[in-house]
């Protein structure tokens, strides 16, 4: 019941039009990266998956229906028999994406592939944006290590918990939030707040009692008085009385205030003096990937970011922009192509059930290219390939030494599940070997270059001329 | 265990140290408004309430700490045995608030009031950010119906479900989002997707199913192919051959493409000349308070806006930075102020137990400055009363013929709920009633008058006192 009015409103519409058993498809696609980004990350399926599979309505939720009074029983009844009986497809979590091609694919009878867009938009636009937003985060940290930190900020509870896991596939090695860490195997990371250093009389007597209760797991927060002054040599001081004699290695030290630069060359400095080469620098304060580029090219002496607001609610564009758009729809018990017009140009889909490759360079492992193909093509780039630019036709590209992959997986065959999920370890590595094939360029922070997203001419054709004909009927 | 991991190594550490009946008092507050607006709106505080109400650890949960082998047994039959024994203040929500003052006070044995934080901040932060943003599109319509679309675009499930209830608190009329609709008793809006038209072997077909299975909720989205030369003509003529037989006055049609202005103008033309007069007009696409202050400066005919993601993500600033800072802690059997200075001016808070004020002017009845004072102070207004500004201690003024509200309602005593949550629709109505009360100064969309939020002169006295204490020390 997480889906909007319309959706309802249209189901039992089809329904009294029997069109129920009505075969239709549905594509998920986007037409912008957040950020102006090269691509995005795929994330989210597993969260789908969970929900198609147990799709039914409750008691309530009928009650609340029939209260409305705008629906028939017969639709009532339908929805307490309700099974998911659709066709769907998608790319794996964790995986590269472009603009424009398709990332799920949903086929089966309209009533059902039309009521499932509010709750697959949501889990997947949501999950997207933050393993996208993530991922430029902890390409931004050039190899040190990002921590999630950002579940107070985030947008309700969901949000820091499927927002972590996200920011997990993304590339983040730790979160902060228990109940997302018991969930899903994140390790877990975090000591203490300002607020224990202050309940004791001084900071040295904060860090020590700390230190007596968990010498293995200590990152002292040296910021609460002065970090250069007061928190560093009593973390120093503390680490010499207490896991010395112990001959236990500190871990660590976290900075929330001031300038990380200078204060974390100046905390280096302080802590190799003292012996502690191996004490790591934790950096926290509104960060993000912007500010992590500038510390990392200033030399802070930062072992370990911990990003909080501008990752989990992905600040600076908080908004994956995924749409379900039907391109197909059945009709004398053949599918037909559909194309939404609208007044806004970009607006325009691509039509009918479709394919998703992607293309390799078979001499250096690299992406070079995607094609969108119509469902029923063969694409053979044994002998290479001819590519074009769908708005500018006139530029083309041959494209040789090339293999194709096919993106989009079986999940669902008429409502079963066909697909066995990786383990979110696995998603997390398959999304860090993918972004490792993509071009420099593509992952470029400011005005990345545009990578090919190419359709193949029999859908090209098929677009344009389906564009022809509406004007052609004055509808241009 | 939607909590950050360091609230339990902490509440562990408590207890090691023998402190998990030492009192303390925790602030809520927040130090800027999100888009630099003038005040923000108070929400969350019933899920706050259910939270603290049920709070509880699962086994599971404690599996999970005991595996990390990190805490004592001790601790653990804690967790178990958990009971909430805190007292509760919070402003009631639909509050107008303002930075840096008090929103929500803690008090209670530091283990349980430190615990609570993560989840408190969470559930505050997102439906404050939410009910603010939705109270700025709400005063840029100017009296226009505002629907919540936002559910596709939400920061996760949570985050449409709270996030619709928050716009509903700040002005909302509807939403479409079911669930919630169904939970908080909103009216629920919203009638079909370009699929639904698209469904169809035409536009006209489309609606004339739709007229005759809903003739009482006819909204018919009129920009599929082409909004002056197909969608509106073939809105008439439905609403012509299907509904005025009938004798049945239609809804609306939507318009989610294109020019809004220009678009909105023509279409109410041709509506009025085929007497259409009271056939509203609904605009959606990626509308906030801006284009909708542009919008109706321009004319446009829209009676109604419908807004998704920019309201449901706040995502010009989707970030509410609300706070939990330490305030004062027990030291030999009495409450000691706390304060944390840290190496950046702005994170200094407000040490000790505080109430806040709000002064009306009895003669405007309008809300003229808020105080922060002491827990213990005598504020009588009876004579007036001379305010600072606390970071210009010169600046003075005499307030006169004013009456004081405390903001801050007991909601927990001893951990016994004493608050009678207000319904939805009650805090709505407060929300409006109260934003009426603001100077228009302080409404403004950019650059507002900044709202006085002062301080008693005790308050100011011990905070200045406890600075200059820390810096003699030399940790200024």
């Amino acid at each position: 019941m997480l889906t909007d009015f319309y959706e309802i409103t249209m189901a039992n519409g089809y329904l009294e039009c029997g069109f129920q058993d009505k075969e239709a498809v549905f594509d998920m696609f986007f037409r912008k990266v957040p950020d102006n980004a090269g691509f995005a990350i795929f994330a989210g399926l597993e969260q789908l998956i969970t929900f198609l599979d147990n799709l039914k309505f409750s008691e309530d939720d009928l009650e609340y229906l029939r209260k409305s009074k705008m629906f028939s029983e017969e639709f009532l009844d339908y929805l307490e028999n309700f099974t998911f009986d659709c066709d769907v497809w998608s790319v794996p979590e964790g995986t590269p994406v472009f603009p424009n091609e398709p990332v799920i694919i949903v086929k089966g009878p309209i009533i059902q592939a039309q009521f499932i867009e509010t709750m697959l938009l949501t889990t997947v636009n949501h999950q997207s944006l933050i393993a996208t937003k993530a991922n430029r985060i902890v390409r931004a940290a050039r190899g040190k290590e990002v921590m999630e930190f950002g579940a107070r900020r985030a947008q309700g509870y969901d949000a820091a918990i499927y927002g972590s896991r996200a920011a997990y596939i993304g590339g983040c090695s730790s979160t902060s939030c228990v109940i997302s860490a018991n969930e899903y195997d994140i390790p877990v990371a975090g000591t203490m707040a300002h607020s224990w250093i202050q309940t004791f009389d001084s900071e040295y007597e904060a860090f020590k009692c700390y230190a007596n209760i968990y010498p293995d797991n200590c990152i002292f927060l040296v910021d609460t008085y002065n970090v250069l002054k007061s928190g560093v040599p009593n973390a120093i001081r503390v680490f010499d009385e207490i896991l010395k004699p112990k001959g236990i290695i500190p871990k660590g030290i976290r900075i929330d205030s001031g300038d990380i630069a200078y204060l974390s060359k100046k905390s280096r400095a302080l802590l190799d003096q003292a012996g502690y080469q191996d004490v790591k620098i934790i950096a926290s304060n509104s960060l993000d990937e912007n500010i992590i580029r500038d510390l990392q090219e200033q030399g802070a002496a930062v072992d370990i970011y911990a990003v909080g607001e501008n990752l989990i609610t992905a600040k600076s564009a908080p908004v994956f922009g995924g749409v379900y758009k039907l391109c197909a729809v059945e009709h004398n018990g053949k599918l037909q192509p559909r194309i939404k017009l609208s007044e806004t140009i970009e607006k325009v889909n691509l039509p009918h059930l479709k394919k998703l490759y992607r293309f390799y360079s078979k001499e250096t492992g690299r992406n070079v290219a995607d094609l969108v193909a119509l469902w029923d093509e063969e694409i053979n780039v044994e002998h290479g390939m001819t590519i074009f630019d769908p708005n500018a036709s006139w530029k083309k590209k041959f494209l040789t030494n090339i293999e194709k992959k096919e993106l989009l997986q079986p999940i669902f065959q008429r409502g079963k599940l066909v697909y066995q999920m990786p383990s979110l370890e696995e998603i997390r590595n398959y999304c860090m070997e993918q972004v490792e094939l993509l071009w420099d360029e593509v992952k470029r922070f400011e005005f990345p270059h545009k990578y090919y997203v190419d359709l193949s001419f029999k859908l090209w054709d098929l677009k344009n001329s389906m564009l022809s004909d509406l004007g052609a009927r004055g509808l241009e």
